[in-house]
């Protein structure tokens, strides 16, 4: 890590716990549309579950950049829909505040302490596919101490394209070995690497509940490996 | 300033001193190259005299939009042309090094304090015509809290177009009367308050040296004047 003045930080799943903070939001919304039935940990699921398409549109082109927020919406809407519940039949407002949900996720315990150890050292910010607005209310909500927010709407692309992990560095002034990446997911950091950055491993075992299988230890050449943000600060020695 | 969620700061003589800054990083540079005879303060007003001149070319639409870092560049190579010492002769690290004073410049003494409190009940950040890299490394620099860097890079225009400060609203996820833009400058503040933000006025009568005229008092109808940042929390009940 010698030469690293920036660490990028993946932030859904990484630094925050999106799973279990987005059921809670779900719970009562469900409850008051008769889908009280339904698992609210399992209708987040499948509300990320659609993350990824939504923006593979936009990877490959076949759509102009927009930000994480307009995709978060749309996939709400489909899942709801998916459950026989016609979104036009809601108020704005209250999707709008349901689809907020992303600005109000948890830290993990280790987060917050850990991200104030290693701001000491080097700057700190957001390589998310989250946009700025998205990434700032999130940092209000759980005191993400962010010097910056770097990412997909800097760059108007999306993780892991190039661009997102190259187009951050040189808006920083840094060349790409002079930022690491910081994420619990293996194909995030492979084609950070790939881009020159360093990389860092975080494992979250439960970000996607007890049945989780994938991203569970390293499986890469990673620069290193620490069990939390705590951890990672005790190891850079900050 | 009620429903007031994001306070927006100018920053180069509102939140740090550039001019007493900018000659300590060039005392020794003049002295090296013979010009020891020119009073370093003077010379940093003369880099700061083209400030404003090198944004206009850039607003009027003559020239593309570059990061403030480049016009400094050019602004320092026309300083040094004008007393006779040709820039081609110097090697290119120092006048990298040396247009980087732009990123080590002391805050005034309330201006760490005073954010730190400001930043418990709002979000705060720049909306500076400085950009992202300068303000992350001027942030490191000095300990400035940021939230957030708006402003010019992130909507590719200067102030005062209304774009810089609209188009930073918009990036948040805020209506400008959401947003209030801190500065030290009547004229920053009229465009602001044109475009609908509120505006909070900070004299800074040390900004040019001791013989500062303008902005001495505030000159508009200001939502909030305040003596500087600590008083200004004080008054916002932070």
């Amino acid at each position: 890590m010698q030469g690293v003045k920036f660490l990028g930080f993946d932030v859904f799943g990484t630094v925050v716990d999106w799973r279990s903070s987005v059921a809670r939001e779900l719970a009562p919304f469900l409850q008051h549309y008769g889908l009280g039935h339904l698992h609210p940990a399992t209708v987040a699921d499948e509300w990320r579950g659609l993350y990824q398409p939504s923006m593979e549109t936009i990877r490959r082109g076949d759509r102009t950049w927009v930000r994480l927020t307009e995709l978060n919406r749309e996939s709400l809407e489909e899942v709801l829909r998916r459950h026989r519940l016609d979104p036009r039949g809601i108020a704005e407002q209250e999707l709008t505040d349901l689809n907020r949900a992303w600005e109000r996720l948890d830290p993990w315990p280790d987060s917050v302490a850990g991200l104030t150890r290693l701001k000491r050292r080097f700057a700190i910010g957001t390589i998310s596919n989250g946009n700025i607005a998205l990434m700032l209310w999130l940092a209000k909500f759980g005191g993400l101490p962010w010097d910056v927010i770097a990412g997909a709407e800097v760059t108007k692309t999306y993780k892991p394209q190039p661009e997102t992990y190259l187009g951050s560095a040189a808006l920083l002034g840094l060349r790409p070995e002079e930022v690491a990446l910081v994420a619990a997911h293996n194909d995030d950091l492979l084609a950070a690497q790939a881009c020159g950055l360093k990389t860092v491993f975080i494992p979250r075992p439960s970000e996607h509940g007890p049945g989780q299988t994938e991203d569970l230890r390293p499986e890469g050449e990673w620069d290193v490996v620490a069990d939390d943000l705590t951890d990672l600060a005790d190891r850079l020695g900050c």
